[in-house]
């Protein structure tokens, strides 16, 4: 992949002298970076440029280009590309459009052209793209200008689906004094993905924080492997949340877990930062420009009351608290103030003292402080009387946060006119408000905690392991309801007493065998949600009971249930996800579950550990934790059978929906059972 | 209150000649901004200022000032307020500090000012506060700073409890081009507060919208009078977030519903718009400064792809949908696209039409269709190839927006060089994103689609009528159950039969009567959360199992008490809130309602429309509707217990918590029962 940052040549395909050509913006741009690697123009209709020779063919090159980019009609691209793999190419970026984003009737166009590059070797970006950016060499490819206007040299690198949101980010980023390192824009994803360029840029030594923007996850399980291989931040703007295959999300339980929140879920699980905007975005790259907050104590020092108040609610809303400062602090403020009453508290309250430069000795002790693990600032100046000072504070600021390992969180409007000079002066960032700072710096300290518990992540089968390839297309079944009880019989799962029956004297049979009282159930998988439809009898505790509901059924055949006694109801789910896999489903059961969404989502597999996790994850566990002096669940038989499901499906990949709903827990030591599942497959 | 606004004359306490003096910075804000009318300067040592005379009274003047500013240490103040009042001034704004923000014990000294005030009939506005502002005539009576490069004129109006924050909010607008009218810095506001200024502000015929920033809320009863007898937006900031009164919450119902929680569900309802920091604020004007949007059906027009993906994310993501397009739109689009593939769907991704001037054709006619209610605009371009063009572009939108009743909703991001430029260009709001845009838009649809129903706050009684004026400082004390029960029956609300026994020969005969089963409490009012402390035994079936209940209790009094029937918890609660008088909590109860907080709020009086709509505001209420099959609860019933506990609220301002828990509800036709009741009076 090296070659995509760092080729020593480049050949681009579809340049001509032409007034309008759109090739020739790849060349303005390399020289607008002064690119110091060879460029070759081909164009077929040869001619010049810029003083530059452009060739008929690619074969009139004498050495081998490292990377060809193509910015030629789509149907012309399989012949180019052919050509360039015979002359030893193997690195291709297409940037043209005109693909399957303009629907399915050009996939035929795309699996040409996957064919030749397989036939070759040819690794390809896109299509539909703008290919790489690297400021380390001044390769920049894209056939839309760029400039170093906004592009200064940093250690952010971007993956983005799209060139048009990569733009947006980097003016954004700039307009934020951020630098930027290393940029790909992916297009349609033809060959390579995200993943593939994100474990370049995790091994890139000089990437520091990483964002993506994505349209589709394409593999889940290899992005949550590589997230927890690396400390270095990874922030996702995932869109297209409406998309996805609703169509799969039959059972109660995979319908909780929308695909969205699904992604969010397991996102958040990998330990990568989901932002939902281009704002959240940015701001979390602020916050990652600074060093790690590694706790949650913040002193707050600001000018105005009003600025104290809106800074402390800030810091306790976003989950941190305001660290107690020694006297030598208050003693420090207290120098200068001139009011008669000083109130030793933090936040610090500036108020009347008007020296800048004493700002900085308040704000340099209080960061110097042992129990405080950063500083939020909150300055605000008038242009003419404080601008000069405050351009001389931030300076000072410069070269404190360079020798300190605890972030200052710097807080600023100014007037418009010097909006960008203060923030290209300081080499922290600027934030307008505490709010928005103090929910990135959130982020950043989940980020630094969350890290070295997210080991195990690593060690996940590949999404390719259990997924059937061909699901949705391939036509699915529901297994029979004893079959399906069968089969969670045989991973120990504790279902309720069954007997099949297929008329009134069979059923009569089961039920003297299993006891009164008993619940009546159609044994057609299909008929889901059944206390919907009144498919389902339940408590009844007599023969002529028995008679009126098998009578008031009327199907083909029956389940005879053992009536389950009350407890606690709780639900396990599981589905097959496009990006993620296998993935389980664990919450509250009943009408609650799809009122209030109380649920904890896994890849699987997941082992009697991680499920207890999960349990602690939703809300209900303080329910199953014991209640208001009601004796607690037995979470330990919980756990045991979520991780039993999560081996079940490991077993099963042709399982593509499972719903247990409900799983009755009763008090510790007491176990659970399950009354009701349903399995979806394929194949 | 228009002599705030529109002085004849001011005079300023505190100016002198010596270097440092504040004093000075009113006039010079005065002069700044070409105040008109008569400006006197006092100060003790007199002679004179940029060449104007300081009279060392206030008697030198021969006129009477309409206004009189003080910025002179605040234990001179009582003197010189005396000295104004007898000189006939009726309006006086403190600037000066060091009254009660910095304690208690200076309170006495705003005391005094009180009553001085009282004497002479001056309205006061301060202390600790940077008094007003008004563009339209110049009136710009701070004493630091303020410039026209932060201060266009424009429809805005500020209520501000805090100067740094003011400022703050002054210079972001600026930053988005959006102008200011009248503001107002209100400090302590020991006799004039928000809402003084508020009713001033919606009756001032160029303020369009009100934008507030508040510490605590003085009477949010008026607030919401205030707030529904007008049209204008309310955008209130409240900080402070963790203060208030938390330690009244003593009871279930009532500390559900936390201090800013309450004020969040009751700024809702009475249709002002909380925002929790400034970005959120200025996003808020942002949209209210363009035309109202009347429905959800947006156009999305979009440069790129990857914008048209995400902004039609945040469509769906803040409630609105893609309107239906004529082809006549799909056909203009049709005429410029070069590829082959043309999409005739909403969002119109204008792809390699590269003509901007043939955009603005395409939203013009977009906006005018009858289907659409506002269009969303991703605008994005190259500095060098497309700046002109764009600025082009923003000089006709100007114009269009001037004609259409429909809103055009514009995102953009420029480069830094010339982010304000052309932000300062457009007579519109320009956001950088879609997602925060429509964040904002939905409540300009909130807005306009809430207020025709929520005359009701209109006929609210004030605060005061209800409020128990002492408390908290008063002591409060706990109804005895039984009293507690007898008082809810009187208002015919359907509580479980019970009878109150000292022994247990007593409690056998209750018992007799009432009927197995039954249940055992404790009698005493203080013992809150029963389960928690063993002093409730439920379903006592036998004399047997009454004695053992009886012996382990070992209480002073008992309640007998005729079980209920197992049916769907609920909880009604009241609490007396500091800003908003009596207030009346419905939700979910059980464990439930503390885990998930599925509450709704109302201010008293709640009649029994009203608390069918509280019920229909909780999640809970889809269970409560009937659902999978299981049939509806009593929901009529339900909603005159809410009306009937309005009623007993009224009745009784002493009370100051309530907690109806369980209310019991059955199938529809079968009512409902109270089983456990608690309330806690003052006076």
């Amino acid at each position: 992949m090296k070659e995509f940052f760092f080729p020593e040549s480049v050949a681009i395909y579809g340049v001509s002298a032409a007034p309008g050509n759109i090739g020739i913006g790849v060349l303005e741009n390399l020289e607008r970076f002064s690119f110091k690697g060879n460029v070759f123009l081909v164009g077929e209709k040869g001619g010049s440029v810029k003083r530059r020779n452009i060739v008929k063919s690619i074969d009139e090159i004498e050495s081998t280009p490292d990377v060809a980019v193509f910015i030629i009609p789509a149907t012309g691209i399989p012949d180019k590309l052919d050509e360039c793999g015979k002359k030893g190419v193997r690195y291709a970026i297409i940037e043209s459009g005109g693909f399957s984003e303009f629907g399915t009737e050009k996939e035929s166009l795309e699996k040409e052209i996957l064919r030749i590059a397989r036939k070759w070797g040819i690794k390809i970006l896109g299509p539909n793209c703008l290919g790489t950016i690297n400021l380390e060499n001044g390769l920049v490819l894209p056939f839309v200008p760029f400039r170093r206007g906004f592009m200064k040299k940093g250690p952010i690198s971007l993956i983005c689906q799209s060139g048009g949101l990569l733009h947006d980010i980097l003016l954004l980023l700039s307009c934020e004094n951020l630098g930027v390192n290393k940029l790909v824009s992916a297009g349609n994803k033809l060959m390579l993905d995200e993943n593939d360029f994100l474990e370049y840029l995790i091994a890139d030594p000089v990437t520091g924080t990483i964002g993506l923007y994505l349209e589709d996850i394409r593999d889940g399980r290899r992005l949550a492997h590589l997230a927890a291989s690396t400390e270095k931040p990874i922030i996702v703007l995932k869109a297209n949340e409406g998309a996805g295959s609703s169509h799969i999300a039959k059972f109660h339980t995979a319908s909780l877990a929308g695909d969205d929140l699904l992604a969010d879920a397991l996102l958040h699980q990998t330990g990568i930062h989901r932002v939902h905007n281009l704002d959240e975005m940015v701001n979390t790259m602020k916050i990652f420009s600074l060093p790690p907050i590694k706790g949650q104590r913040l002193a707050v020092i600001a000018r105005s009351g009003g600025h104290a108040v809106t800074a402390t609610d800030a810091v306790y809303r976003h989950g941190f608290k305001l660290a107690r400062l020694s006297q030598e602090i208050f003693d420090l403020v207290g120098q200068k103030k001139r009011v008669d009453v000083i109130r030793a508290t933090n936040p610090i309250d500036l108020g009347d003292i008007f020296d800048i430069d004493f700002h900085f000795t308040i704000l340099e002790k209080t960061l110097q402080e042992e129990g405080v693990d950063g500083v939020l600032f909150i300055h605000s100046y008038d242009l003419e009387s404080d601008g000069d000072a405050t351009l001389a504070f931030i300076k000072k600021i410069n070269i404190l946060t360079r020798s300190q390992a605890k972030p200052v969180i710097f807080c600023m409007v100014s007037e418009k006119e010097q909006w960008f000079k203060m923030k290209d002066e300081a080499s922290f960032p600027v934030f307008s408000e505490a709010d928005l700072a103090m929910r990135a710096l959130a982020r950043s300290l989940g980020h630094f905690k969350r890290k070295p518990h997210n080991k195990s992540a690593k060690h996940l089968p590949g999404k390719h392991d259990v997924k059937p390839n061909t699901f949705p297309q391939e036509k699915s079944s529901y297994m029979a309801s004893h079959k399906a009880f069968e089969l969670l019989r045989q991973y120990d799962l504790p279902v309720a007493d069954f007997k099949i029956a297929e008329n009134f004297k069979e059923c009569r049979e089961a039920t003297h065998r299993l006891g009164y009282p008993v619940a009546l159930k159609t044994a057609s998988s299909r008929t889901l949600h059944k206390t919907e439809k009144g498919a389902v009898r339940l408590n009844i505790a007599t023969d002529a009971a028995l008679k009126e509901a098998f009578n008031s059924m009327g199907a083909d055949a029956y389940m005879v249930q053992k009536m389950a006694q009350p407890g606690f109801e709780l639900i396990i789910g599981g589905r097959w996800d496009p990006a993620f896999g296998q993935v389980l489903i664990f919450g509250m059961g009943g009408v609650f579950a799809e009122l209030f969404k109380d649920i904890s989502v896994r890849m699987i597999p997941v082992n009697a550990k991680n499920a207890a996790q999960m349990i602690g994850e939703i809300k209900g566990s303080a329910i199953l934790k014991g209640y208001r002096g009601k004796p607690p669940c037995d979470i330990k038989e919980i756990a045991r059978c979520i991780a039993r499901v999560s081996r079940l499906l490991t077993d099963h990949p042709e399982i593509v929906n499972l719903d247990i709903n409900p799983l009755i827990a009763y008090e510790k030591g007491k176990g659970c059972v399950i009354v009701d599942a349903k399995i979806e497959t394929i194949g």
